[in-house]
């Protein structure tokens, strides 16, 4: 049977490094064009030395959207906010299903964007067309769609952490405070000097508030789940000396007061038969490490109530590059085209490799 | 002039290593102990061979409280809970001047104790004549004590970062949220597998949740600035891969709505004044980093207001080996001696070595 | 059909944690027996909190050597030295294939034993049934033993290093020298004070010379692959702040002058079909960098020759706990059972996930 | 008493902000100007937000030769190969002392500088007024000279390794094998891709042979010292996942056989009483670590003998911006103001911080 030919526009950062990781291997697809603008020309190996060989040998290449829409049938999207939009819609118009990992399609409201990213939304009567493809949450709804806008690393934590609790108007409007840590990578592979290992190691600093990009999709997602607004958020994400994962703390006030084991039940009843998701809930001091989902499409919650406060928490782990981005993506090809969800995806994290 | 002889209980763990390091240097005391129940009768670069020769070649001692006290004047205790309070007894029975860097003197309500330490206080007439050393906080009194239980690392930072709110009655009772970064010394040099180099590279987690024992320390030392209680605190510590500090990310709401420049101007007042204190407020975005106070006696604080929620927060960054424990001990020590407070402490962080 | 039951002892060690998570995704066996004398008794989550679910849930066993003989056809060792002799005794006595990740099988000169383990080999008589199991250098050999002897994770990297040479008489005897960086996890999951996080992380230093157990199965080996004797071999290895990975850098006197190109084409046409050898060629500077075989059973080699002095070196790259160990028995069970030499291996680096 | 105006040039590199560290705490000196051409009008804290306030605040200037001669008296240049050259020579011309951190006047042979730099010298008639300014075998010689070449890291640390043995006719010519390791500082504060906290953490690797530049002065040095020259040394230097350090496996051929006390006693006897270099000859096994000597300026030696093969080796550990660069810098201040020669250095290793 012939495999799917795909795509990679961006792949030589963090994230379409990972997604070409993944489909390479992956057993219904077939890789047909890695774009890249900066080292179109070079192989790849020379851009990242460590790649192996069968990878290494291949051609980057700059390519217009026509040329990929005549070579592959599926675009993947590693592209910056403005540019990604550009190239979906050229590769919508040619008839390309397009999964994009960037931020451009993932707001309905298109008020919202210049807000948050500074310019107009230059396809604004495209975002209709997009599907917000977090798949524990919109599973049926992603074999109908052509446009899969991927959720940010951030969100996909913070959905799937309140959601459960957001359904059932637990959480208190305006009481959510996140707290979130990310590996480096999460930053992209950018020459900035505050990345580079002797100003970051050692080190670890809160950045990108009060008003971070993730914050409208975020906000914009959950008020769907509830019956009323979860009101703003308050997210304070921080830089740690790790390449790759994401940890973040929730804590809110709870509508009325349940207990840990009611809590988790809710959890468990909502995600149990999810292949990705884990809950831990050994005991009240189990917390989800970057050990258990780094190099993974695993995300880990552990839902909790603290006794002194009454408030509720949640604490969740994924790998920024994985259920964060690459991971998530092949997750969504997977469900748009009928295959088994975890066909191409690691059952196991880095740390135990 | 005779140098003020002291000495130095626990000499061997990581908060005695780095007092023993200061004490060294410092112009006006001899060190004449070193003393180390586990490791007595080596030398101290058996232990630790990466001291330079001067410290390389003293003996460790296993000596009674009665014969430290016939060699020092001023004793540090750097021993765990329950065991400190056994020596600062029968060290201040005979007439030393005792700095404990363990918890058994901070809490003025015996009752707390067995709460969060999980035995009866053993020595719990000694308590009243206790000083909770905060130097900020306690200047003035410092001079008077000769039990000085010095604060623990994260409620040295929190009370730092909420003092100047709490007294304005500025902080809403209960609404209190810590997130804690602290780096793996914190934990101590023990021998347990999860401080392993090995597991804790790459990795990050949430630990000692919902009930850490510095809890006891921060709400109770609180209670006191403002005119009502600050309630039940939600604190969350995380483990990083680094090897020294504290970062902490505090967020609240406040009584009545304050703008940035009215809350740094509170801090600026409160604190402008203080050697060891740095507020950052080069914009809204400037934060407390490791790399500015690891391995000195500073403490960065960055207070804001999130305009979108009205909440308000304070990010601080301390280390927790120096204005957490050793370096605040010498701190105390200055004061205690009406010598200058910045006598034999670091000026610059590590970072900047 | 019937996958081929087999059974990991020591499966709580970081070699024994890779083999198991690489023989839990092998096609062709079944996992009948996790043996942990230290844990037995708890899940196997319980130790490794990281683990996915279906490795987390199975349970630790105490087994003695006949119980496992009557689960498993096939047992991986992942003993400390004299005590994996023990068990390899009594389960070939029991008909099952041995593979000894530990040294108790390595050496043929049972007189070379005491010299570096310090006792008296307890099994010498088994020496002469073992095959020392490097797979690219005695593939045809490895299906005909039932006592598979692995490699320790530096010779693997030094024997593919010079034996191109060697064979050819081109390596100098007696002018060998030998640097070796090793992650921590060559030390295994010790509970050592020098292996802890908050005293590795920054430090590097040399450890195990002048005599280093490796040594001896390195000298062993080698002489077997030229006319005349390498020679005592300078080896010094030093401990580096990363978990994984081996680098070798290989220095001697070259027999007669070559060139680059003469040199690169003795290992191309010795290793040129070897599916896991690959040779850096790209320039005079290539070379091997950890990120290129950590989390495979890769090895990367730089064979080289100095313009300025005549001399001969190689560089070389390996996983210590893949190709080193875990990886390289699992190739070497392919082999033996006639399996595809890559079932079951992972042919991406972990850098690159 | 009036403080000697000093100048650095480069202040924001990692070896000019060391160097302005020391300089600022130093009390014989007063910095008048801080030059850095890249982020001139500047505060230095602007560009490196963890420097304390009194850094801080001050200005970074673009500042000509003649106006910095108009305001110090002694110039430290921290600048790239071929930029210093320039500047020595002017300020030279106007008096000031110059202390040169780069290359550019370390060879006394203009000869081999193309060879390694890539062109011609483009001041070499001051060469011959340079003093090649290593303390410890130069000592006498400082005070008299105002143009100070500061030698390059790697060769402080293996000119101090092999110059004992050297001047005794000791070393086999043509014979000597070094192998270093370097933290990623060495190679300076440049915006490059490897050079990333992303692609450096958990790797290593070789870099910068056969023919690094260091291996010039390292040569044109050591044949000064013994009646024959040294020939040609093998130097392969790798990168290694630590902010700062390098270590120092240096491997030869003895001329005679000498045994290890006989080896240590020539140390001993010729740098018995400096004060920054230890003699590590606790065990054969004692080996420097990074860890004894990061953030001082010393430098550890463990000289030692094979007793399998009779070569001898020495293993070394510095700092690369301590006693590699800027330490050293002060210290040949020191020595040429015939101020106390430790004045200002630190004493003690930021581990130990």
């Amino acid at each position: 049977m012939r495999r799917l030919p795909v795509a990679v526009v961006g792949a030589t950062g963090y994230s379409g490094e990972e997604l070409v990781r993944l489909l390479s291997r992956h057993p219904e697809v077939e890789l047909t064009a890695l774009v890249s603008q900066q080292h179109a020309g070079k192989r790849f190996g020379e851009v990242l030395p460590y790649l192996p060989e069968d990878l290494a040998c291949r051609k980057l290449e700059h390519l217009t959207p026509e040329e990929i829409a005549s070579r592959a049938k599926v675009v993947f999207l590693a592209l910056p906010p403005g540019v990604s939009s550009r190239w979906g819609s050229v590769l919508r118009g040619s008839g390309c299903v397009v999964l994009d990992l960037g931020p451009d399609f993932r707001l309905k409201d298109p008020g919202l964007y210049p807000r948050y990213y500074g310019w107009e939304h230059p396809f604004s009567e495209l975002l209709e067309q997009a599907l917000y493809a977090l798949p524990e949450l919109r599973r049926k709804l992603i074999p109908s769609f052509d446009l899969l806008a991927l959720p940010g690393c951030y969100p996909t934590g913070v959905l799937l952490s309140l959601v459960p609790l957001v359904e059932k108007d637990l959480v208190v409007p305006g009481s959510v405070v996140i707290l979130g840590l990310s590996g480096v990578s999460g930053a992209g592979r950018k020459l900035e000097a505050r990345l580079l290992f002797g100003e970051m190691v050692g080190n670890s600093y809160a950045y990108g508030f009060p008003q971070h990009r993730h914050l409208a999709e975020m906000e914009e997602e959950l008020q769907r789940w509830g019956s009323r607004a979860t009101g703003a958020l308050t997210f304070i994400p921080h830089l740690v000396p790790v390449h790759r994962g994401i940890l973040l703390t929730i804590v809110f006030q709870l509508d009325r007061p349940i207990g840990r084991e009611e809590c988790l039940e809710i959890y468990r009843l909502r995600y149990g038969k999810e292949p990705f998701i884990r809950i831990r809930d050994e005991t009240p001091e189990s917390a989800p490490q970057l050990r258990s989902v780094v190099g993974s499409n695993r995300i880990e919650l552990a839902p909790g109530v603290d006794p002194r406060s009454g408030r509720g928490w949640v604490l969740a782990a994924l790998d920024n590059l994985g259920k964060g981005a690459a991971g998530q993506a092949v997750q969504v090809l997977n469900l748009r085209f009928g295959w088994e969800e975890r066909t191409g995806l690691d059952p196991y994290p880095i740390a135990f490799a």
